[in-house]
């Protein structure tokens, strides 16, 4: 049997070969919308335009503690010539000015007091002088406007506040809360179930038996998910059977927007995912091995089903090779169907974090396989230090002790000790 | 009235001085902690060190599809002197073999499957031949523990998984599920309270009279603390009045690790937020004032109550002001109550997205003073472009229209257009 058999029909791929054939076959659905107050609105994505009900402010208001003014009262003051104007009232926090400003009268007023008509500009406190109770001299002349916002210089009624895609910042919900807008509709999040496979696997809280080991590739999936900002939805452990494995993924699709499977990585649960998979509906699988390393037995397919089209992923069960599946292959989809449009400026910009290191050894691979290195990092004089993580991809311990993960394209053939390497975050 | 006397009695300092001010005077207590099921986990902070209670895996594995063998068996194997073995049974997953291995045979495996009695390493399909039913030729021989993962290699018996002060990561709840452990203590997230003071501010739901705002703020800082890891405990609309200001920050105080007042940017108001401060306790406002904007007439404070001390923030209420200096003043405080310990490798990295940009125009600011700048990105053939953005701080929208903020350095006057600038991401 060679290797190309027991990767199935469809044979390896690149990585990019891969994400295209998805790509070709995924059409993503709009996602339903729920309404929630601004509150828990963090984070969450905007379902559609938001447009200001009012103005904001809705009056004119100080920016400064100071004086409101006829700004003509004071054209032409200086230190050596003040303008003298008489102060005809203290307007109070929340009130409106119960008068209208003539010639050569001023009001006291607080950063955010409403100006009185007649007033179109604010003297900061500093640039007066007390004469008496009544009168004070203005030593600076203020242009209109000046140190005044008007109304609706903030937002304007019907000005769009946020877009459709948008995803909820602090800031955000200030605005929202200032237009008196309290409840907001977003997107629902993706669900995305986890089938976990494997005669062998218990859940994590029972004993296992000799030759059993606990569920491990459930929970990874359950945090990595949360993390996307979607789901997780857990439908259990299956044992690998292809009667309870298709009723568990005919259940899966009904409820979930996409659906990912992982358990073992033998050739046997990898080509029961498979045949699960294409029985289901079409198109099926279109992805079943990936030049990548850990990872290379994915699979990769999308589900019609009556109401949207459903992507599949099977993800070999060692616990690094579903971490990194994960993040190339499953998250870049999510993210999709989160309804989430990025800012166009931040198109380019990556969204994962990541710091420059130097290799503390060298790390081979092989030519046409893109492998994702787990390393550790250390702090030294002249920066960081990235070293690798032995152990093979089954082990959960490679992914705790690591920091973050360095790619190898898959044009190289390694990565030399002392290299400049980006390593990408957890 | 000068400026100085404008700011209270201890006078501007830089950003350096307020923090170190802060720093001498707050000793953060250990916060309490919860039990929570791992699958709640995510982003939380591990409040004790947790070691395993047994191996992981409890038995020895295979890693890859193939033969378990005596490995002498297959010393001096090739091509051309293929070494014969006799297939004794086949290791159903999640059973152990009920023989052992004796010289000369071997058990097929799969991926994950238990090894038997006798048996020290795992030769690869690939490097089969069949003969018959019975029998097969391996054409490359294995060392011992070749394809094998022993008891304990993954994680030992007694062995560190997580230390006190981690946060919780994906792969950090796949391996305590792993060895079983499926609650987690954590600490428990610290509670913000948020006081909005102002006689014009009117809850976001309610139609503002002539001469009223809606609250912004509390809505911001709400998302801020959140965002931060926190649990944000609103306080309500205060009047600027000395008694119910007390009063809600002396309830404040006894429900809450940090405190945070804001409202009015005037004068008296600031002033009204320190006298209350002062008069609640020792030490009291340490920090009136600092050269930073927008931000400028920020009050910092600690008060000792009997059970532990407690930050006290009275931030100006213009919303830029209110969230540049949360994000420099008050969420450093914030993430060191979250009992967080980050990785030591990780201590010099900055906790903030950020991305290089050239400036678009440029900015001045004034010797002796920081400046946050808000500003928007667009993408250009040759990178990005950083524009600041117009407007008061007084308005919201400034912050909702931009991508992040530029700093210019205390020690510097400005920044030229088409300087490279790091934009920190919002």
């Amino acid at each position: 049997m060679t290797l190309k058999d027991m990767l199935g029909r469809t044979g390896v791929i690149s990585r990019e070969e891969a994400l295209k054939a998805l790509d070709l076959h995924l059409t993503i659905a709009p996602l339903a919308s729920e309404e929630l107050s601004i509150s828990l609105s963090l984070g969450r994505i905007v379902a559609e335009k938001i447009t200001s009900p009012e103005d904001l402010p809705e009056f004119d208001r100080s920016t400064m503690d100071g004086f409101a003014v006829r700004s003509a009262d004071t054209f032409g003051a200086a230190e050596s010539r003040p303008a003298l104007v008489t102060i005809v009232g203290d307007i109070a926090m929340g009130t409106m000015p119960d008068r209208v400003l003539s010639v050569g009268e001023a009001m006291k007023i607080a950063t955010g007091g409403a100006l009185p008509k007649g007033a179109d500009a604010v003297v900061m406190l500093e640039q007066t002088q007390a004469v008496d109770a009544g009168q004070i001299e203005v030593v600076k002349p203020v242009a209109p406007l000046e140190n005044v916002v008007q109304t609706g210089d903030d937002i304007k009624r019907g000005e769009v506040i946020l877009n459709r895609g948008h995803r909820m910042r602090p800031q955000d919900m200030g605005a929202l809360a200032g237009v008196g807008i309290t409840r907001v509709r977003v997107f629902e999040k993706p669900k995305a179930a986890i089938i976990n496979t494997g005669n062998e696997v218990v859940p994590a809280d029972f004993a296992p038996a000799p030759g059993q080991v606990r569920d491990i590739n459930s929970y990874n999936l359950e945090g990595l998910i949360s993390q996307a900002g979607c789901i997780p939805v857990k439908k259990g452990i299956i044992p690998d059977e292809y009667g309870r494995l298709r009723e568990a993924l005919d259940a899966a699709l009904r409820d979930c927007d996409l659906v990912l499977m992982t358990g073992g990585s033998s050739v046997g649960t990898m080509d029961l995912t498979a045949r699960v998979i294409n029985d289901l509906g079409r198109p099926g699988v279109l992805v079943h091995g990936v030049s990548i390393k850990p990872g290379k037995p994915i699979i990769m397919g999308v589900l019609n089903t009556l109401a949207k089209q459903v992507p599949v992923f099977g993800l070999p069960g060692h616990p690094a090779a579903v971490s990194i599946c994960f993040e190339v292959f499953v998250k870049p989809v999510l993210e999709r169907m989160t309804g989430e449009i990025p800012h166009p400026a931040l198109a380019g910009v990556s969204p994962y974090r990541s710091v420059k290191a130097k290799l503390a050894r060298s790390i081979s691979s092989s030519p046409g396989r893109e492998d994702h290195v787990r390393v550790t990092l250390e702090k030294m004089d002249d920066g960081l230090l990235a070293r690798p993580v032995f152990g093979a991809s089954g082990l959960i311990s490679t992914l705790v002790n690591a920091a973050g993960t360095v790619v190898v394209p898959v044009n190289k053939i390694g990565i030399e000790v002392g290299e400049e390497v980006d390593v990408r975050l957890f």
